[in-house]
């Protein structure tokens, strides 16, 4: 991560008595001697300056946290022994993937650390009629590696153990094939523009029951075209949002953080 | 504002058949003709190249929102002839004013941008103990200035005739006085991270029911004071928000937007 993405976080050193917390994939139990990754060693020794005997805290990425030891810090990077698990941030009973269209410059990365604070299981990214971006553009980019990243970056700071997968970009009609082959009992959300369709329902009307796994499909800056909402309409519930326009990099953080309170999940 | 703001935004003007609004403080009913604001004029003249006889729309910032006619640019500025009253975005029947500590550099740009989005009444900034600015620095540099000058930006973008009240920064100790002496009905909620009092409620368990009237308390980035989660307590129900650790400066809008969908305003 780049100063501009740690600088939006209150480092956890900061504060007495919380010890800096690492991704570290391979911890599985205690007694574990394991590497971390190049960024969270780098991160280790460069940044948090921390030396051999340092307590730690550790995260997996599959809901596994533990305290940990630093064993030794050096060129080729840092080894923590893992210890004691720990309990980490509660996860969401509602396994939430969000089907969001790629935004224009790098507000797709302020969707994907919010998207992650936030408590989301997954990440679809999408590239839809109005999306400013293609497919090809997004791989020779390498967004999908970034996205990760922020994704780890993101769990990192807001305590949860579970790194959200962040799946390959894909086109809306994928998308939309996937959710209309899989043709489960679980809710598919698709968030729509007052007036974009006549069937859609506020999402105050929503009915409060959680359900075990949702989708949430969010359009970019230009909105859904008409076509999209017709299609959206079979494989989806249409809902909307508010009576105001809301920023489409704000849609993702207001959408789950209403889902989320209706489901008492907050 | 400069560009990086503007940038934020998707253009109204970008969707056909939407004419871009302006914030036009003197219209009060048909008939009248007034003149934009310097900002407003600015926008018109040089952003949009809009010339004499152009359809717009304008608000007034208190609830009025009227189709208007350009009706003169010059070096002098930009005049409109207002025309009928038009439905601007609902407002929400919960009178919310956030009173929200300071943040650290640009931050409560976008808290303040984010609050009037979601539907605020009012803005309190606030100085804690813990925040990184004094009330001095904020004067010396204009901030009350340009919040409002966001506050108007917000209100313009996101569809609302109404431009929330940001009132002067003071500190926390005057603004729990004022609540203590107003001793309102009116629910105070101060937001508070789990742990940091015995008697905190979880948002997922306050009752729904809306009040008229309610201030939301948040604090800057570095928490609140022992001191002040005592002092809020005599004037304000304490709440949690999430197990997991929300960045300071995502609370005003998770908050806002967990409450107003309780409230079912959303």
């Amino acid at each position: 991560m780049g100063a501009g993405f740690s600088r939006l976080w209150v480092s956890l050193s900061d504060n007495p008595g919380v010890h800096a917390r690492f991704h570290a994939p391979d911890a599985d139990r205690a007694g574990d001697l394991v590497a971390l990754p190049p960024d969270e060693a780098q991160h280790l020794i460069r940044v948090l300056r921390l030396k051999a005997g340092a307590p730690v805290r550790v995260f997996n990425g599959r809901g596994g946290e533990f305290d940990a030891v630093v064993e030794r810090t050096g060129k080729d990077g840092a080894r923590v022994r893992v210890g004691n698990a720990r309990a980490a941030a509660r996860e969401a009973r509602v396994a939430v993937t969000l089907a969001q269209a790629v935004l224009k410059g790098d507000k797709m990365d302020a969707v994907v650390r919010d998207a992650v604070m936030m408590g989301v299981a997954a990440i679809q990214p999408m590239v839809t009629t109005r999306s400013e971006v293609t497919l090809p553009s997004l791989r020779r980019g390498r967004r999908h590696d970034r996205w990760q990243r922020i994704a780890v970056s993101s769990a990192k700071q807001c305590g949860r153990a579970t790194v959200p997968t962040i799946l390959e970009p894909q086109g809306f009609e994928t998308v939309a094939a996937s959710l209309a082959a899989m043709a489960l009992p679980q809710p598919c959300l698709m968030f729509i523009e007052p007036g974009a369709s006549g069937d859609a329902t506020s999402i105050n009307d929503l009915d409060g029951t959680s359900p075990r796994e949702a989708t949430v499909l969010i359009g970019p800056e230009g909105g859904w075209t008409a076509e999209e909402v017709d299609r959206g309409s079979a494989v989806s519930r249409q809902v909307t949002l508010s009576d105001r326009t809301l920023r489409a990099d704000t849609m993702a953080i207001v959408t789950l953080t209403a889902l989320f309170t209706r489901w008492g999940e907050l």
